[in-house]
């Protein structure tokens, strides 16, 4: 099993790639290889100065860099030797198996959708979040922010696909799926959520709870919390916020520390036919450690396969 | 200056009411006059119990009462000696000059609506929220929950409304008002806030700052944040599952502390013709007392001569 990383993307690259590297090697994870892309200048020494042995581990030079706030769909197209453009093309060719990088997250998405592409059957593909709970597990709350304005039957996709993600990578058996709402019963709700509920409850690929309000989001009432982007953005960077409000009060509280979402990494694009992982440019080392392993566990599961499976049944379109 | 008080609202009613009125009058409002509405038999033992001296005190019998889970158009129509409906039929004759209930949600809101109406020129009246900040002020989020789906225009009188109230109400010389939206620049968001910014950009009325994110909610980014009610009741309902789960972690704040929106009471209906104020059902002795503090103010300061005064101007419509 082949990984890929872009060691040029992040607000801390290449230095908490590599250190990240080391964490998932300290562990032993002896089936996968790396597929490092970036400077190779930059690179080498790096890996040396941190006892990294190059076995299982190839370094693919990438002699441009697309920055944090170049307009993506250029600067893919005008930087071919760039470490996204790079990985893109090694994912879409098959030379690996999953691609990840904290780098232009707009860069990200345009190869995703673009040079992979959504799955057969899926109309629009998704990213999701990770909201901490108080049992210390993570719910998933989907979609985090790509698709703004939607229609019922993407909430009903984004259900599936976060269900799935939850079912094979968070672990949890038959996930809830509860639909982001401003009331519990069926009924309630804007015009969407309203036209969403009855397809959520039709969908015989999800354990499908009901509606859970904003109290409920912090908490474990579902594990799988769908809503457009537009309110799923705006509840993560509010439970974002907590932790700095958190610091600054200098409450210590084990599980208020669970809400440093730089501890985890990113979520994969949910919906495109290869292993996408997007980070947060603020990644650090456990950041990079824990994608790497997402991605294991993605492609272990043949989560991508599971999906496809659904995806092509009827009842879901 | 008369206001009025459902004495029969509230899961705590009319004991919490009670104590409410005797906090409000030990600060001495000698300004005020009361008209209590409720049940006579159980009001006079309880005043006198509390040592309230019936000196600008009135009690207006109502031999019925809405529980809280009665359909509101049906119960307001089918009890007309209700507390409820009694209240509405005082202020709308002129007999009181603001309308206090924690009862039924539902059935003040027609009433405000249908009895009181909308201001000219107000499209949606709308319902506010108050979010605790960390320099001890409060926020205030519009709407909270009333107008699930919006028009650009909706959002853009909620700002003006928001912004009077903020002013005169809570204080702030000049508010700045802040359109809740998943990004900072002018361009992001979903249909809805793309379309509303450039209406708020142009309101001559609001000191209007641009997009706000999820991350600035809590904090002290904008006094006045506009959305539509489906993403402020989620926004709203969040923050008060902070406070649970500030218990719960017993966490000990004093901001934390201010996430008890017990004691807030309610915020007035913003939009109709006079001053209505629906109070949360676990409304508290201090819960009554702000909210009679607020209609005081609302009163005190002509809020709603001044919010008439702006929409009889052409520029909002």
């Amino acid at each position: 099993m082949n990984i890929a990383l872009d060691m040029m993307g992040g607000d801390y690259a290449p230095l908490e790639a590599v250190k990240g590297i080391s964490l998932f090697l300290a562990e032993g994870h002896y089936k996968v290889s790396l597929t490092l892309i970036g400077d190779e200048a930059k690179l080498g020494p790096l890996l040396e100065a941190h006892n990294i042995p190059l076995v299982n581990i190839t370094i693919v030079h990438a002699s441009q860099e697309i920055a944090m706030h170049e307009h993506p769909t250029k600067a893919l197209r005008e930087k071919q030797q760039s470490s996204i453009a790079i990985g893109f093309h090694l994912l879409a060719t098959g030379k690996t198996a999953a691609f990840i990088s904290a780098g232009n997250t707009g860069a990200m998405l345009v190869g995703a959708l673009f040079s992979i592409k959504a799955m057969e059957g899926v109309t629009r593909p998704t990213i999701g979040a990770y909201i901490p709970r108080e049992d210390g597990t993570l719910g998933l709350l989907v979609d985090a922010g790509i698709n703004a304005d939607c229609k019922p039957e993407n909430l009903n996709q984004f259900a599936t696909l976060g269900a799935l993600y939850a079912e094979h990578i968070l672990g949890f058996k038959n996930p809830k799926v509860g639909l982001v709402n401003m009331g519990e019963e069926e009924g309630k709700g804007n015009l969407l959520s309203q036209a969403a509920y009855p397809l959520l409850k039709e969908n015989k690929h999800i354990n499908f709870i009901g509606n859970i309000e904003g109290r409920d989001i912090l908490l474990n009432k579902a594990d799988v919390m769908v809503c457009e982007g537009f309110t799923g953005n705006i509840i993560l960077k509010m439970a974002e916020s907590l932790y700095d409000l958190v610091l600054r009060r200098a409450v210590r509280d084990e599980h208020f520390d669970r809400f440093n979402f730089e501890i985890y990494g990113g979520v994969p694009v949910l919906g495109v036919a290869k292993p996408v992982i997007i980070g947060h440019g603020i990644s650090h080392a456990i950041a990079f450690k824990n994608m790497i392993l997402t991605a294991e566990r993605m492609i272990e599961k043949e989560l991508m396969q599971k999906m496809k499976e659904v995806f092509t049944v009827k009842s879901v379109s």
